[in-house]
């Protein structure tokens, strides 16, 4: 059976623009030591600092894709709902990640590889889940819009699943140093958000003006 | 008085989709006890992980099948206005309960069947308030859109309330055992989001593609 | 000028959703002594979960009527949007006023009072702020749905602004009692529940169906 | 590539909504000192809530402003959708400098300054982001709205950025006092509210009624 995109895609950007915004409740009043200045204080919590930036570009990247992804299609069946459910369900999560790599980005031990391979497997599942998604709305015709051609949206499946390989690859990186692969996680955040893979993709089908 | 269903519908998704993130909050990087790695501190919190998911899950149910519901309607009354406001109070409650169930699921005596039963007692609590809000939905054949026919909605409403009864039978299982207890909710969640009552519901009041 | 109402309806449920929301997070798992039970430790943060029934109610009443006033109109002007934000800055905080009162409740001394002045003279502001935003809004014709006479909704004023009487003389109750208080607020709410202001209103504006 | 403008709207109005709700978390039943009354805690944390309302008017200035542009627009391109998730990225952070300046607004020495310092900082770097939104909206015909003149638009940018003069200067004062410096910001806002340079715009382009 299939049902109307619009209340999920509703859903979803609420979803998605709490997530993002509740990055900030990661960023607090430094507890300052005796004698410690203030400006000392919010200095020495800059990984905080970074790990927002980077995860608040990461989410604004899926936010991009997913926004994308259901501009080509008008209807949703039961596999489209569940793998978005555990797209968001993973998604939502990213604050959690996001304050352990910050609290133990420069730990220097196994701890702060332990934190940053965390922080790196969520992504990886984060890229599983759109990527099923993906193969879940691409895989039916009559989900699509009219004019879009579900077959050519499909064939974009190998250069969406690349993101499963690079977030793979970057656990490698996590074991090495975490504020390296905290680098690596903005680095490629930061090549999607001037080259997404959905603008492409809704070139390659037909979308956009 | 009728009005329009729309922005009821808007609220509500609002609502769900906060309280669904607001989950993570539970969420937090472990108390590291002296010598403890954070790779054993974080597995040592495996509870929240399972509440998560589990939680996320019955929201996610909750948010398909209110979406289904109320595509079969156009206009609300009061009632309608009144049960859904008293099942946005027990749905924005979740992830209180959610958080008790983390903390004491392996406490293995009182207190665990205690966060079980309180867990219980708030998915019992909303199956009765979703089923209230069923039957004020579908008393009327004027809220329906066009095509729907308000008695073979109101005829799913024994399968509807078949949640009340089956989470009225989860609260022995919660006197019994709390891990089981949460494994009993994750079945039951996972079981409505691929056997969806509302999908049968929107089939047999003829909507749907 | 005057600008489309939509997104200042958006953005207005869009608070109101994520306040009524957030109270959730005054609900917390008891720090339980030594020796007491979960059950006993939760049973005894009953005054939490009474202002979370009572401050959702009066949220969920403010939605309602918020609801109800924006769909008369279909234009803005200035004093609406900054009667609207004044509105808004009272309803976000609304969850403070609550933690505290929960906290206090039971006091049962001068904080206790203290905590429920408090908590009414935010329903009061509130309420004046809404009657300014009422004001705001019936003041002019050219803001109105067509059909919709701005001098039949102006008429409904003095009824509206009864909710500022009606706060100040609770003022008077949380000198004496601070439970008594709160089921002063508690009938007030479950009263516009059932019998809104806003519906009356909709229905002598001749909205509704 | 054009994407039309909806989804980047309601997904902005979701971050700014959440964002100015997230405020209500920095105000706190106050610790109190043994025999100090609940009242008199309340009133010494007056700096909270000064520090709310004045962020709040600020994400309430940034909203309307935001609502204003985009009237104006009917497609985003690329630039369009980057400058707009960095403005966001700083919005969403809003509720840290709030939290850490209602703190220190009163300890009366360099960190009180650096408090002002950072907060007036972060506005600073939100009147650049909104500049180079607004650049980036203004610089192409093909984005407005029929009836819309692109190069009136862009004409009006000067007076946009303005705000980055504004804040550049605040910064001195946040070097001499950080309860004027609150005020200052507090002006700026209630101006901003009253005299919106986003409504001047829209008048300037032939929008609104």
């Amino acid at each position: 059976m299939l049902t109307e995109s619009g209340r999920l895609e509703a859903f979803s950007d609420g979803v998605l623009a709490i997530a993002i915004t509740l990055l900030v409740l990661d960023l607090r009043p430094p507890q300052l030591r005796p004698g410690e200045s203030l400006a000392r204080g919010l200095a020495d919590q800059w990984e905080s600092y970074a790990a927002y930036v980077v995860s608040f570009l990461v989410i604004g990247v899926i936010w991009l894709n997913h926004n994308t992804l259901f501009s080509l299609i008008r209807y949703v069946d039961r596999w489209v709902l569940v793998s978005n459910l555990v797209l968001l369900m993973v998604v939502a999560a990213i604050p959690f990640p996001t304050q352990v790599l910050a609290k133990y980005l420069t730990a220097g031990d196994a701890d702060s590889r332990t934190a940053a391979l965390l922080y790196t497997a969520t992504m990886l599942a984060m890229a599983v889940a759109f990527t099923l998604l993906f193969a879940a709305v691409s895989r039916r015709q009559d989900l699509m819009r009219p004019g879009v051609d579900a077959a050519r949206v499909h064939a974009g499946l190998p250069r969406f699943g690349a993101g499963v390989v690079i977030y793979a690859a970057t656990m490698l990186v996590a074991l090495v140093s975490a504020p390296i692969c905290l680098l690596v996680h903005f680095g490629i955040a930061a090549y999607y958000v001037f080259d997404q893979v959905g603008a492409r993709l809704a070139k390659a089908a037909g979308g956009g003006v």
